[in-house]
């Protein structure tokens, strides 16, 4: 309540009177409580405050606002004032910023980077190596502010060091001390164990060897599940000569952990994935990210259509055949959206590869003729029940049982191994979506059932 | 690959000749790595490391195994040698052991939990009060063992007393030092600040106030999204009076985020969540965690069956109309499961409340009329070419595409309420998973077409 009321209707005059009181009282926050209601009030008056406080509070806040609005202040700051204050954040966040300017304003970022080249040669060169990487790899996720030293400091050295550069704020995390040789990476050391050893001691002699790394190349779910893996608070990154290029640390982790997670869930169920909260998206937007895959499924959905058209005659003399249409092939979808959320979840964290696909058939086809079975004894009685003197009961139920099985089993080898197949070819599994193998498997499941089914019931 | 070796087929061998370089050649290798590989190694020879090893060496790796891995370990070895063991876990994962334990070896649990009481009567006195949590609340998840320390210390001395307790190997974090006043949180320092600062200040000097805090029955889920939105490595817990009562890390939290989406993920293909991975749940495990909801969506389907009996004469009559059934049906419960993929989503990461119902209900309710805009247009061309001389082929178009407008908005309002209105009532809204809703629409998608499209190609 009372953030909101620093920033409320009062926010000018507090400004014009006595911003260093303004600055003191919301040095009390968290800069992410802060963000928050930044990115409701006016921009005029976001811009005011931006201007009327030091820059690293206005970087400390910026780098947690979403895109639109940093884009937004930026955009209206001078050259000199958003140099300031995006000088102030840490090169990883920096870089953000900047790609994502670079899709609007392309102007102000050269000028931007022209005014760092001038004052600031090493930030514009920061800019420019991180903004090599993509957003979603190791090198697009790592920030080059770490502590780095060489094998033979000692201890206490280390530890003068990490004072220095921490006080001078110039690296990101002092949890680890990286020990290099050159530029190669050859040990590490816990900020724990620094200053629980013997101060006379060599880094070389308290280093843990064999570092765990990933390459900048590395796609960041990679380096999400090595860091969860290993319990680390952050994890270096190198090149491929072993050159350490920077540090991911965990709390970037956790924010990528979720947005994959997000990514996965979208596309499971047929959006194209949304990058903004559902309600920052705007309408168009959610039309969009929805209109692509469902147009496809509808078009491929035509098939049914043919199918039931191929039967036509079948289905004139057989009407009960048809009744039972909508049941059956959604069996075979929902076996399938099961088999895939086990699958695609099961290779987004690691646990089944697609060279795997043998023994998921072998368990696949187990489980499902089980639960095809279990489906099919209900089946069978109620078209059992269903038979109204036009034909023999038991046989309408074997015809709706039997294929409930079939197509439970094609349904769940489907929704197993397609995804297995998918990732093989290099593409995400998470794009045969729940939608996706329910409408696959209503084409197949259809013609197992008019096929087999009606069979069953001409032969009576 | 050398570390496959050490603990190969010559692993007796090594222990009866050198289990001291044994040791100190495992000690070059993450307990993470050496867990994997005990994993797979006869149980006998994992006991034999296990005893021949220190306990410390035994707890970092025992932590790290799968449950069944461990409850066989424990229970192999005698108690005086699984407490010794255990009592060097971290109280947090010695009470996940031991609540894996008391489901299958009730009397085991009971003889440790006597041996501590007699030789550690504090880790008893832990392991009491951390298993009367759940296993997913943030009492379930936070370890007692952190730095806490008086307003009125010195800096110096805080300093002095982490080096001690990290030395001790009594804490597992300490890179936040929290201020106490009686058991009441009222500050936290960070070890960079602490280390920073000037020794002779008291930790009330330097100290951060209005500290970000959860509750010990807070849901795992708020736990993450917390640490997530403020970058924390570490949350502190509190009770009713804002006491405090531990620490929970962000490691453990990339496995919570973890856990979760996996657990959202099943539920979303409507699939009971399997706790362990896909190739470590037996085939009975699968077949259970899918029967129930299978079997229930397949009765529930036998509704889709009655609809279409009552609608039997007409579709006699109109067998065109039949031909249009799975086509029409599968595209509502599309456009269900991208709303519900959406909405589930957005509520699980926090950008969506119950509360907000009627924007959601406004912005889908115009989404999915352009959406069912668009497949109707597709499905009329695909209707007007399907009319075979029984039928108006324009009627035929515009009872087939009116009736996907219908079922398309249905179908999304559908999978976006139903969401909403589930965590409303205190249940977790993936439950709808997209079977759920696919099923859900089928019946109402149905009643829509045969009745609507019936009508207006009777009207023709």
């Amino acid at each position: 309540m009372r953030l909101a009321t620093l920033l409320g209707p009062d926010l000018k005059d507090a400004l014009q009177t006595d911003p260093a009181a303004l600055h003191e009282a919301l040095e009390e926050f968290h800069p992410e409580d802060i963000a928050e209601i930044v990115e409701d009030i006016q921009l005029d008056d976001a811009v005011s405050l931006f201007r009327a406080l030091p820059d690293d509070w206005g970087a400390d806040v910026l780098e947690r606002l979403p895109p639109e609005v940093q884009t937004g202040i930026i955009g209206s700051l001078s050259v000199e004032e958003a140099a300031g204050v995006l000088s102030e954040m840490s090169p990883d966040d920096l870089v953000d910023v900047v790609q994502e300017l670079q899709e609007e304003r392309q102007e102000l970022v050269t000028e931007l980077l022209g005014h760092f080249e001038q004052h600031e040669p090493e930030v514009a060169e920061e800019v420019r190596e991180l903004s090599a990487y993509a957003e979603d790899v190791a090198g697009g996720l790592m920030t080059p502010d770490y502590v780095a030293l060489p094998p033979e400091t000692k201890c206490w050295e280390a530890i003068e060091e990490v004072r220095r550069l921490s006080r001078a704020e110039e690296v990101e995390t002092i949890y680890y001390i990286y020990v290099i040789y050159g530029q190669v990476l050859v040990g590490v050391v816990s900020l724990r164990d620094l200053i629980l050893g013997d101060p006379g001691e060599t880094l070389a002699d308290v280093m843990a060897e064999n570092v765990v790394t990933v390459r900048d190349s590395d796609d960041q779910e990679e380096v999400a599940t090595a860091i969860a893996k290993y319990d680390f608070n952050a994890i270096p990154v190198v090149d491929e000569h072993g050159n350490m290029l920077g540090v991911v640390t965990v709390d970037d982790v956790v924010d990528v952990v979720i947005e994959e997670a997000t990514e996965d869930a979208h596309m499971m169920g047929a959006v194209d994935p949304i990058d903004d909260g559902y309600f920052e998206t705007n309408l168009f937007g959610l039309f969009r990210s929805r209109v692509t895959w469902l147009s496809l499924l509808f078009v491929g959905g035509f098939l049914t259509a043919t199918v039931m058209e191929s039967f036509q005659e079948q289905l004139q003399t057989m009407l009960t055949l048809a009744i039972f249409v909508p049941l059956i092939i959604s069996s075979g979808g929902n076996a399938g959206s099961q088999s895939a959320s086990l699958i695609i979840r099961a290779l987004a964290v690691g646990d089944v590869e697609p060279s795997d696909w043998w023994r998921v058939f072998g368990r696949e086809l187990i489980v499902s003729v089980a639960l095809g079975l279990v489906l099919g004894l209900l089946g069978f009685a109620r078209a059992y029940f269903a038979a109204d003197g036009g034909e023999d009961p038991v046989t309408l139920g074997l015809a709706v049982s039997l294929s409930t099985v079939g197509v439970v089993l094609v349904g769940s080898m489907v929704g197993s191994l397609l995804p297995l197949g998918i990732q093989r070819v290099g593409l995400d599994p998470a794009v045969s979506s729940t939608p996706f193998i329910a409408s696959l498997v209503d084409v197949v499941g259809l013609l197992i059932y008019l096929s087999a089914g009606g069979a069953i019931l001409s032969m009576a």
